[in-house]
């Protein structure tokens, strides 16, 4: 493998996404002139996934959140961007396909990041959408609105209470903060804009597994996240077991007993799985990959027998430092990137480096305004202060590929007014038809007000 | 009739359309105590139509020239704003139809504004999308911006020649702003984003029937805006008219010679026609449309027999002031919503209004970066005091309804930077399929630059 990694004096580099672990893989390359570097992409814009549920609630615009790779490299001259879908790998010929192009490579580094997981019920997904891609969040944005629209003219109080349900499966950042971010909707924002329905009605449940929200926090933070989405109106069941989902109706389980909620908006925050691309890498290499289809990856970030394949990000596991898999989180990503390029260009000079080491840069989840939570470790915040560091660390990651500083003026903005001026319905049809209710579905209304007192 | 303008005391309004037509009878109807309102679109917001060319083209997101309607009505406590579509109208009756759901009105305004017209050729809708919806923008900038994604990874020089080729048929102002802004995005905005392809290649056509581009406005102005596009890098073609669109070649007709131009991008703007909503009118009362499926109203706005149904904005065929029609503009639209809406308080007074009178504002457009013309009548501006007045103009139109701050900044950052930060690939895959341009086809690429040579 040692003489694929020098080629006429220029090393080719293929990075295989764009997203945290391949734009920075990227970037810390950038500067070296005995390198080659193609970053492949199926879309044209980095997207800074831990925003994308402000654009899910009408607060922020997709461009808002994206950056354009081509615009984000656009200095790196040694650096090629290419928009297509890579359908395989050839790690004997040292080659990526796309289609019928082939793009040959001396050090790969897939970043191709993770989707939705079901957990084998792959037909909740319609009823039950995720939140990966800025098509996943027009199209929640969409259910979210019409969902009011529609209960502003129903007439039947059984329907329009189904309209007016929110369910948001998983408790991670991603739930939390659509939990949050909708109850405000529904409490605050929207409060005086319909005439039919009080949106003060509005009941938003958040279904969470384990014992408590958050736990990838520090115990007494996921505690305080889940008195603060109470304060604000969420109805937070944890030790709850979703069981079944379909038309409109979400069956789950607590201590043994099964409950049923009708709902028109059931948002899906729950599982994620490594990309397709993990298990292609499998397939060609008999790399192994974890349960959740990520790519088991030995202490320098290649995979086994393979030292010129990298894996970074989401559709990474690396065990090698907490004996469990480092979290998909955005700093992880990042700093997997920054290694991998040190490596590369240290390779070229015939030396290595020690094992990659993740420098914790902690934990941390919008509730709502004024309101979240930070584990640093040692420093913990709560409430208004850790609102505030939210905000700082956002930008900051923001503003690293391009200055959003258009973004920061809009959430200023937003704060002051309580405007959600992103609340379009786009895509398909604006209004929505209401569907009926199975008629044989032994639910009622009352029933539904127990059920949520729990 | 006069007996369904009172109706226990207070008169029921019910306005079809958000755009500028239906939305300022509203806000005028606003502040009276013995009117209800109710406000139908099948959109949850008022778009912004003048600026949609700059969402197609990258430089702002569709909420940034969206205002959602309930969030403009939220204080106008006198009225209902329901999301839905109007598929009938019942005047014997007085009710709209919503699919199973009846409105009832005593006085019925008709806003449902017009659509893209193909002149009867429907088959070129496909390749040739028009720009009158946010969806319509967002798939005209996906079209754009995979064009040059595309040439970028092409390496037939006849595909990839087609793929940096751009049409526009119809010079009004919107053909005439997209094509400026293309240029500005080919010439200036990407030219160091790629690699493979140099964007400074790219050829942009501009096709029109009539002998002038901007009709409306004053031929000096026309001369001008012409000379500046050309200077931008636009081949404008007047005298020119499309005889055929079909699988990415345009043929069209200039000076009896018939030419073909190969091309991945066609954009029309050359025709518009009333909604449909006219046809169901004129099928329900027997008034007139004209050719471009346009109400024919009375010199009150009303039509022949119902002095309770208005139609206002781009749907209507008023010719009582000039002769022929006023132009399908947003200033029209708006003072026949507010004429209107006094008509329908004078009348519950008893009393009336002179015919509607509509004072002329002026013409104006877009070419690029401090360049525009206006067309005042007496006062003509060009060059960068024209683009100044430009932007005044529709920041004051914008901040009507909602407080647009952000927009403006934008710009005036997007001025600084000359970033297209919104050029994002959305909707559907983000990457091209070079499609096989038809082997017997008899165009060159030689002709090609021959035929571009008018």
């Amino acid at each position: 493998m040692a003489a694929s990694l020098e080629n006429n004096g220029r090393h080719k580099v293929v990075i295989v996404g764009g997203g945290f672990g391949g734009l920075y893989t990227a970037k810390t390359l950038a500067k070296a002139d005995n390198v080659d570097i193609t970053l492949i992409d199926k879309r044209n814009f980095h997207l800074f996934q831990p925003l994308l549920y402000q654009v899910a609630t009408g607060t922020l615009s997709p461009a808002d959140i994206s950056s354009p790779l081509r615009a984000v490299l656009r200095k790196s001259k040694n650096t090629q961007v290419l928009l297509g879908k890579v359908n395989d790998i050839d790690p004997e010929a040292n080659q990526v396909i796309l289609g019928e192009q082939v793009v040959p490579y001396d050090t790969l580094v897939l970043a191709t990041g993770a989707n939705h997981s079901y957990f084998g019920q792959d037909q909740w997904k319609d009823f039950a959408p995720g939140l990966k891609t800025v098509e996943d969040a027009i199209e929640i944005r969409r259910r979210i609105f019409s969902a009011f629209e529609g209960a502003e003219k129903e007439v039947d109080p059984e329907k329009r209470r189904a309209l007016l349900n929110f369910v948001i499966v998983g408790a991670g950042p991603t739930g939390v903060e659509l939990a949050g971010a909708i109850a405000e909707l529904a409490y605050k924002t929207l409060k005086e804009d319909f005439r039919n329905i009080d949106t003060g009605e509005t009941q938003i449940l958040l279904l969470q597994g384990g014992d408590r929200i958050l736990p990838a926090l520090a115990p007494e933070l996921s505690q305080a996240a889940q008195e603060s989405l109470e304060q604000l109106g969420v109805i937070v069941n944890t030790k709850t077991r979703v069981t079944d989902i379909n038309n409109d109706i979400v069956t789950f389980k607590q201590n043994d007993e099964i409950k049923v909620i009708p709902s028109k908006t059931i948002l899906w925050a729950a599982g994620v799985k490594g990309s397709h691309m993990g298990k292609v890498l499998s397939e060609r290499t008999g790399v192994e990959c974890d349960r959740s289809g990520r790519v088991i990856v030995e202490p320098d970030l290649t995979i086994k027998g393979y030292k010129n394949i990298f894996v970074v990000g989401d559709l990474a596991n690396f065990s090698h430092q907490h004996g469990k898999p480092l979290p998909g989180v955005a700093p992880v990503a990042k700093q997997a990137g920054e290694y991998v390029a040190k490596l590369i260009l240290l390779r070229l000079q015939g030396h290595t480096l020690p094992q990659f080491k993740y420098s914790d840069v902690g934990s941390l989840a919008m509730i709502g305004q004024n309101l979240a939570v930070v584990d640093l470790g040692l420093i913990k915040l709560k409430g208004f202060i850790a609102w505030v560091f939210w905000l700082l660390i956002h930008i900051y990651f923001l503003i690293e590929f391009d200055t959003k500083i258009v973004v920061v003026i809009q959430w200023a903005w937003n704060y002051l007014t309580r405007n959600r001026r992103s609340r379009l319905i786009t895509g398909k049809e604006a209004f929505v038809e209401i569907q009926n209710i199975n008629p044989n579905n032994p639910y009622k209304v009352e029933d539904n007000k127990e059920a949520l007192k729990v």
